[in-house]
């Protein structure tokens, strides 16, 4: 079943979902309009706003309350996009210049915190306090973890529970707030609230540990970048953590640490412990870890109602952790 | 009456509030909490929770709700002074060492959105979706204004219309949003909504045409930088205006216009257009046009019922106007 298959259930309300991230008519400003226009447009999966989506086709809310909730949704992740982006310098996203590569840095900070404004209005029209609350704690949890890695980086190696906190907040939190948030809007018993929730976090959290692989094992030219880009900006994922686990002694692994404060030599034992985690067991115990997430992620859903969007959101998590680019 | 006389109505609605904004026991990485006690401990007037308290106690609403209300504006206003530092690249902010003088420039900007994302848990404490609304409005346009601003800096001589606008993204739109949120929260008449809006809007207005005054007539020790300083850094305010309406024919000012490209000569022409507007009829006619708009607050509050918080909100706008730091 292909992505496009996947989403003929809720086809209609991505549609919608589009014309709304890119209705600007409201915003005053021509360039910032422009900017927004072409963040929205460049695309990127909808993952998030379809696993809202998703559970409002079984726990039904007002429509466009849902279509508002599944818009904050995408505005969140693309606004913190914006402000990661000029954390990184990053010159590309998505195959188009960053805001940051074309607006000074002061713009590209103010563009983002329009954006949380303009996600802020689109959860402010779901009209639902819980909601609304969610939303406020989520941002919250993504910047924190955020700034905690920027304090952390590469002064040790990470403990697993670091790493699990980190790409909770990178990306886990976001998918949780989809599907609890969703399941909250549509007026779900409390159970199925908190499971809808469990649903979101451990797919979230198989997402991220198959992108932190596939840093390692995709092809370069798929990837646009060279393997290994975390590692050497000083981010350990869970392959090298495994590889440490597996290969504690490992002189390469030994240097990285030494030569925290020399960023030349340092570059060239994170190389070589790229080559070697390639190469190790730790990918294929890395991949058995993000296979056991989207498991649970699929028993979380099991005790709900039977339902196509159901079936339809099991699957979505099943084939996060297939996927190779 | 001092500041302290005109809070007394509002003095235990505001001790509860210092202790909201100094409770930060739910934030989990430390260095976080210590940059958010410092910034709110900092102090500043807290001039826009009060107008919202003072309202409040005109429609009062639930007491936890009103506080949320007003810890939520306070945030919104704090958390914007953070990203406006680092715009600024300001090394002190209320005597005290800015977040990017001592945090990097990343971390900065996360701080300030981690502030937003508090700033958005209070507002939602309020359960009130119309509340929300606002804020969220609220906020994209104290952004908008300041990107326009960032684009447009010392290209042409703006229009006073250009200047409003600014004027009110900066100041007026939070100040109107104090006492239209807490009017609003209260259950007001929407008619009484409104005139409390109004009353904001032209109270901030009032507050900030004298903060512009003031950058030209303070004691330099007073203000703590040099006099001016809006305009050496491009910054065209309603003095500046006035006097341009008065003296069209100014050499400083065609100059100003000329060397707009040339740092050096620019600066000259700046300082001598400073000089002759603070020896110049402008700032009385200013400070006329300040009066009127702080008169303008308080005919809005005249139609609403007779209440000691009405005469201190009445009091505030006129003292605004009066104040000479």
């Amino acid at each position: 079943m292909t992505t496009q298959d996947r989403f003929t259930l809720i086809r209609p309300d991505l549609d919608r979902l589009e014309a709304k991230l890119r209705d600007v008519s409201d915003v005053t400003y021509p360039p910032l309009a422009t900017v927004i226009t072409q963040l929205v447009s460049a695309g990127g999966k909808r993952l998030r706003p379809a696993v809202a989506l998703l559970v409002n086709q079984m726990y039904p809310a007002d429509a466009e309350r849902a279509l508002s909730l599944a818009a904050a949704v995408e505005m969140l992740h693309t606004a913190s996009l914006v402000h990661d982006d000029f954390i990184d310098e990053a010159a590309l996203r998505r195959g188009h210049p960053t805001v940051n590569a074309v607006w000074s840095p002061i713009a590209t900070v103010r563009a983002g915190d329009y954006m949380f404004g303009r996600a802020a209005s689109y959860v402010a029209e779901t009209e639902n306090p819980e909601v609304v609350r969610l939303f406020a704690d989520t941002l919250q949890v993504i910047v924190a973890g955020e700034l905690r890695q920027l304090f952390n980086r590469a002064e040790t190696l990470p403990t697993r529970d670091d790493y699990y906190a980190r790409i909770y907040g990178k990306t886990a939190a976001l998918f949780a707030l989809a599907a609890q948030a969703a399941a909250a809007l549509g007026d779900a018993p409390a159970e199925s609230v908190g499971r809808l929730r469990d649903y979101g976090y451990h797919f979230g959290m198989a997402f991220q540990v198959m992108d932190d692989i596939l840093d390692f094992t995709a092809d370069e030219k798929t990837l646009g970048k060279p393997v290994g880009g975390d590692l050497r900006e000083g981010i350990v994922t869970l392959p090298v953590l495994i590889y440490a686990e597996q290969t504690p002694d490992a002189p390469a692994l030994r240097r990285l640490w030494e030569y925290r404060a020399d960023g030349v030599n340092r570059l060239a034992a994170a190389d070589e412990v790229v080559a070697a985690v390639r190469d190790s067991a730790a990918i294929e115990a890395a991949r058995a870890e993000a296979r056991a997430m989207a498991a649970r992620a699929e028993a979380a859903l099991a005790a709900l109602p039977a339902a196509p969007a159901r079936d339809i959101l099991a699957d979505l998590a099943a084939t996060a952790v297939s996927r190779q680019d």
